[in-house]
């Protein structure tokens, strides 16, 4: 895990976000994500219609695009006027999408992005596959920028994320999670793919290992605070503003920050509460009401969201190497943005 | 497809091969297949103790390690002294096993190299990931080979294998799937990855065009008729020796070519028959038993064969371009040992 600096410096500076802080950073690479979303659906055609059509369903829909906007914009950072991180952007929404699509056979989940998720309109048996296509596609789009140094980058954040998938199965129904666990979890399948987005920039603009290392800890500790957000807000009403169900964790026993903090902060009834919901995953009408009455009772949310702050202070810092520059200002604007979802 | 080469002239020059081929073959890389199982063992190491223990399941089970060995006697073929073969021979095992651990969940077979399958024991969420782990780490460590004419050629047979995957899924439950369908899901599925890992050896020896490309064309026709009498013996009373379920295809509903060939044979009660069993999945006791009496009468099992002994010719002649070898004596073993399987 990255050195921990201090969080005050970072609060004056920051420009007030809000819900269209996403767009205005996306009119600083306008034409660069065009070239990506380009690339994207020229890259998933197949000669198997499935194909397409499946993943369509999840890259069309237009996620964020949030990893594929960090390596554009690291990259515009060093002013790199090339293309090739257009091409490897879109390598980082496939890898995305195939742990999407795993994901969604893992978990079961019924939402996606707001629509029916892709193994309920198509079985899971087309997610896995169509999943191993994207991932393999995105490896050839690797190939062919013919980069091993981003090869190595990507293959390794490819690895690390299946292990964090398997190490949170392992954690899966077990209560007696701790917060450690839980962060090496989310470092693993979440943040390490927001690293790599973030460290490419710097590899293909050529720079010293030093500022790609700046961005590996940008990149790295963004990802853990996303992730936490994300936790947060699947048991915050602000959730189906997202059209995203809220409570999916909680259906499936998943034991996230929230439910840590308010077990440790908890008595003996609620800790029953969470063993016989989570645990055993024996799980009654109004138990998610009263799951989120427990949270509300411990602040395990908003100290959750303060956690995420944490994280968010030690990226905005990493970028203190870097002289101002609209780019830099669209970094700091996604960890604002990142962070201030979960209020 | 490659181009079709008369099958005559390879017959005299044929060894009698007995179950025990591959054993032979096997001791001529002896010392090569030991260090491959040493990079498998030590390349399949996570700090998350689920994928070492779910992929030990499989790999350490000890399938036949055709395609690691085909990797082996393409490089011997060119007397190759190095070492990159045995970790690109460990990818390739690699790769071939993240695609069995997604077939298992999508196949839900109970069954895998005469053990329960993985996702029975372990379930589908974990299998899908391992999966995932062991094709990452597979780039991973093509990455360490350092060699993008490598990466392309597996990125490109891992791509191609999702697709063949999925095309296989939309045949599934289709009776009137045709025979070009069918040779073109087994060919992308299955032989694309033969042939990847036949050429791997010329490309670390560095050899001509002409010679990967001869490699290319035998281990594609190779690996179209080892999927025939795969096909074949999922019918066959000789799979139960092999310690796997006979009537996996059936249950499932996949068109393969036995089925195709008695479909085209048989008359309208049988064609209905088919259509009941595996359109419509409606499937009685006996109808196992009443679909091996059809394959019987149209001799639908003895002429896949024969199909299958086609592509073998073709293989066999695409080393014509090779002096006498041991390793390519080893590799027309191999096209012997594949077909005379499904006798």
């Amino acid at each position: 895990m990255a050195t921990i600096i201090p969080f005050e410096s970072s609060r004056e500076t920051r420009h007030t976000p809000d819900d269209t802080a996403l767009e205005r950073i996306s009119a600083l690479v306008t034409e660069d994500m065009a070239a990506v979303n380009h690339v994207i659906i020229q890259r998933m055609e197949s000669q198997v219609p499935l194909i397409p059509q499946l993943a369509q369903h999840l890259i069309a829909a237009g996620g964020k695009r949030l990893r594929p906007l960090l390596t554009l914009a690291s990259a515009k950072l060093f002013n790199y006027d090339g293309t090739r991180h257009r091409k490897l952007a879109a390598c980082v929404e496939f890898i995305h999408t195939a742990t999407l699509l795993h994901d969604d056979v893992v978990d079961a989940s019924v939402l996606r992005r707001g629509g029916p998720s892709a193994n309920t309109l198509f079985g899971n048996q087309a997610s896995v596959l169509v999943g191993d296509f994207l991932l393999s596609r995105a490896f050839q789009l690797m190939v062919e920028d013919g980069s091993i140094d981003v090869l190595r980058i990507l293959s390794t954040a490819s690895a690390v994320i299946a292990e964090g998938e398997v190490m949170q199965l392992t954690t899966n129904n077990d209560s007696t999670t701790s917060e450690q666990a839980y962060l090496e979890v989310i470092r693993a399948k979440t943040a390490e793919l927001f690293a790599a987005a973030c460290r490419i920039g710097a590899v293909v603009a050529a720079r010293p290992a030093a500022e790609e290392e700046a961005l590996r800890t940008f990149g790295l500790n963004l990802g853990i605070a996303f992730q936490i957000v994300d936790d947060v807000l699947d048991y915050s009403a602000k959730q189906e503003q997202l059209g995203k169900t809220v409570g999916d964790d909680f259906r499936e026993g998943k034991v996230t920050l929230p439910v840590i903090l308010a077990l440790h902060r908890g008595n003996e009834a609620e800790r029953a509460f969470w063993h016989r919901t989570l645990n055993d995953q024996e799980q009654r009408a109004g138990d998610l009401a009263h799951a989120q009455d427990i949270l509300l009772r411990y602040n395990a949310l908003r100290d959750s969201v303060e956690r995420a702050q944490h994280y968010g202070a030690i990226a905005r810092d990493a970028l203190g190497l870097f002289p101002d520059h609209p780019a830099k200002r669209a970094l700091l604007d996604i960890v604002d943005f990142t962070v201030e979802r979960g209020f």
